[in-house]
This record gives C-alpha cells, structure tokens and sequence, in this order.
C-alpha cells in the first residue's frame, strides 16, 4: 500500500535505568490539500479549499466528509469525480492533493462568514456558535426519530472498538470514530492522528456508501467531545453520540440546542448521559 | 470570575444497572476572536485574524502566543496593547473577542502563502512542511545550548503536571503543556480544551513575561505530539519536549530537522526517546 497508516522507526527505551535500542511504529501524519474544481472544459476553474495533517488512508472519503461537514457540498450528488493530482513532471500520483470535481457549474456559497463559529447577531460566543449552525446550515433539530440504545449495549461499545484499533494498539497515536448499529454490531470505523479527520472519514464514507444502516446507528469517539466534532455530527444527522473521554461545555449545549443524544465516560460498567433526548435506556 | 474554566451541569450517571441525577463539571470551550489592528488615530485598520474553540483565561496570553507561532507578529515588542472589545451599545467587555493593537504601521507579512504546511517547492508532502518551517520562518536549528535533562528528572514530571491540573481532575476534558526547569521545577502551566491552545498561552507567556528561565526549560504535553506542536515549539525555542502520550511521524520528523529532542510515553518509570540530540541522559 502506497499510504501506510504507520512508519517504523528506531527509537531508545529507557527503562529501571537501562536504555536500550528499539523499534517502534508512529502514527504516521502527512498534509492533505484539499481542491474543488467546478465548471467545464476550458472554463473549469480549481482552487484549494483547505490543508489539514492527515494519517493517510480513506483520504477520499475524508475529503467529500469535510467538504460536507464544512458546509461547502450540500450532498455527495454534487461531485462527479475525485482523485489525486498527477504531477506533470513525474506523471505520478501527488497522494498529498486530492481534486474534488463537481458535475455542473456548481454555484460555491464561498460566503466571507462561511465560518460556522462567528455570528453578526450578538457578537461571538457560545450561543451564537450554536444560532450560526441553526441558521447557516439547513440542520434542523433531532425531533422525529424511534432511536433507542440501552446503557449497557452503550459499555459494551469501547472493547468492541479497542478490538478493531488495530493501530492504536501499536502507535498510541491514532483518534478513532466508529459507527455501531442497535445490536451493537461495528458498521464502520475509522482512525486518525486527528480526531475530526475521523469523523470526517466517517462522514464522507456514510456519504459516498450510502446505505440506510448509517443512519440509525450509535457513534463512538474514542477520546473527547469537542464543539467542533458535535457539530460535524449535526450535519451528518448522527443522533446519538457517545464518546469514551469527556464532553465540553459547548458540546453538551449543542447537543441539547440539535436534540443529540449524548454520552461520555463511556467504560464498560458505568457512563454519564450529558442531554437523553429519551433515545438512552437503563 | 467572570469566566471560570468550568461549567456546572446536572447530569444522569448510570452504573450497575443504576440510574442516578448527579451534579457534575464540565472543561468550558466559547469562541474567541482575535483581531488585529494597526496604524493610527482614524487610518487605523481592525481585521479578524483568527476565531478559536477555547477555555476562557489566559486568553491575552493566548492571542500573543497564536499571533507568535503562527508568523503574524515577529515579537512581543511591535504590541503596543491588548484589550477585550467593548460591547458599543452595552458598553461592556466582550470577553471573546480581542484586539490586539501594534505599535506603529507593521507591515503585515499576509503572504497568501502564509500556511506553514505548504510549499510550492515539491508539492505537498510531510518533507515540503519542514522545508516551509525552515523557509518562512525565522527559526534555525538548536545546535549552540547545553541543555541536558536526565530521563529520572522528565519520567517525574507527569506526577506533578497531575497534582497541578486541578481542573482536568474534575472535569478529564483539559489539555495541558507545562514547562519545567532543570531541577524539575514547574515553572508555568496552562489548560485548555485544545492542546494547541494550552500550547500558545504558554508560548504567549513566555513572551509576555519574558523571564529567562523559560528559556532554558523543558516543555511537558498531557497528551500526544502532533506536527501542529512540534511546530510551535521550534517557534518559540522551546528544545526539549516531553510528551505523555504517542508522537506521530512528522512531529518526530520535524524534532529531527530542528535538532529538537522529543521523547514520548512518559510514565514514572519509562520513557521513549524519539530523538535525542544529546540532551537526554540516562
């Protein structure tokens, strides 16, 4: 495979006073450029969107996640093809930039204040982070779902995923995000050295795959609950979350602003339900 | 306070079966904006620079440290002031967004090309991030100090980082970089929820108190070592990095390039040497 997920390298272990020369594995962490190009022929206009330090793998599927979560594609029916770029000189694959095409001239909301964090109505904070969802993106509140998930199905979650993050295991390095359906059965998982480019990955695979299953699923974070990850779940209508780390104070009002289900401190005899939404049962 | 890093919440704990209400903290994240704003009298020109997931404190130092290590401002010297905007029709502090405020007409280096992670040199990849660093920026290699820790001294910082980071105790949601000295001392320690901001509050520090000591320290991460830090760090001459979780490769790349020593999986009685540069004995 040309994008390990890891690099082998020698390292020095010191231990009770003795060191001694070792190999080890890192989680290997590369940039991917992101572009869009829209528009035909002669006419077709490509700019970069965005650069963020990926672990390589899926790298489609985190690209059409991102650029749907961003709020940038309304839907995967948009795009029309992606790919590496081919560096002219060599003719090989840049597997560093990835090309999103997009099937029509594609009118990009390239708004100045596409940023979801900053809203003009009562200047920066908490609650306007949460109105500017509301309002620049066509999220609508969790309010008609049959979900349920008992509590213990929820513990038995963090094994399940611990079995599956094979390279955790042996990098320490890597976040991971899994979706499981309602018998608890793993649909998807993936992992990166950053925690949103796994939700994107995740997002951008229930995109690409489309099947039904992910969208009655429960999502596993393997560390902590930011804003930021809350949000992407929002958009990709993940109702119930449950990470294995601790919520922020953010994430917990967005949460209960969408009706998300949310759980954190999952461990396999105990969790801590931060909003219900009656979809979470003892 | 007016904005303590904590929220108090209500939530349900579950546990053998049991359900319970409970009280419980939570790590507070709100936006902050940081703005800049330079010239005089009314040619002076505001621009948003950045808006960043945060917890509130410390945040003066925050906006020094993200302007810093990120390029915008060379030095702490070209900063005349630093205030939270005032709300025009309350006339209250708006304690998310920040202006900071240059001395004279500084010509602001706003290179298109200002993200350190791409090069045009040869394309983008992990080695044109590094070339970046060395080529935007104004940091050279470590190679004139005579720093020296031994692996007993960083292998009892973990302990003490624990006993400070009260809040993390409380609500697991806190991030952590400290710096210590090297008799072990705990010079300065900042939380937050992003560990590239607890990263820039300490760089932010350090330029605002400007004490020598800091200098000469070791710098400790409660979690993992991305390139994002890493790269921080060569900013602000920070030479030696302990991490208490995983490195990933191009952080270890990157700690190469810039004769940096970064050890990683920092326990209390082991550690892992990633790269040395003759600063850690055993």
């Amino acid at each position: 495979m040309k994008h390990a997920s890891v690099s082998s390298v020698s390292i020095d272990r010191i231990m009770d006073g003795k060191r001694t020369k070792s190999p080890d594995l890192l989680a290997r962490e590369e940039p991917l450029e992101i572009r869009l190009s829209s528009g035909k022929g002669s006419s077709r206009i490509q700019r970069a969107v965005s650069v963020t330090m990926r672990t390589p793998g899926h790298d489609f599927e985190l690209a059409i996640g991102f650029l749907f979560s961003e709020g940038i594609i309304p839907n995967y029916s948009v795009v029309s093809g992606i790919r590496y770029c081919i560096n002219k000189e060599t003719g090989e694959e840049e597997t560093n930039i990835i090309r999103v095409e997009l099937d029509e001239v594609f009118e990009l909301e390239w708004k100045s204040d596409r940023n979801f964090y900053t809203s003009s109505s009562c200047g920066v904070c908490g609650k306007a982070s949460i109105e500017a969802i509301q309002t620049n993106s066509s999220c609508k509140r969790f309010d008609d779902d049959q979900l349920a998930f008992s509590a213990e199905l929820i513990m038995s979650l963090p094994e399940k995923l611990r079995k599956e993050q094979a390279i955790f295991e042996h990098t320490g390095g890597l976040h991971a995000v899994a979706l499981f359906d309602a018998k608890g059965e793993l649909l998807i998982m993936r992992e990166d050295v950053g925690r949103h480019n796994a939700m994107d990955k995740v997002i951008g695979a229930k995109l690409i795959q489309n099947k039904t299953e992910f969208s009655d699923c429960i999502t596993l974070l393997s560390g902590r609950a930011s804003f930021e990850l809350i949000q992407k779940a929002v958009m990709a209508e993940f109702k119930v979350i449950a990470a294995i780390g601790a919520p922020s104070s953010l994430a917990v009002s967005l949460a209960e602003s969408f009706n998300l289900s949310l759980v954190g401190f999952v461990k396999a005899d105990r969790l801590n339900v931060y909003n219900d939404s009656s979809r979470i049962h003892s």
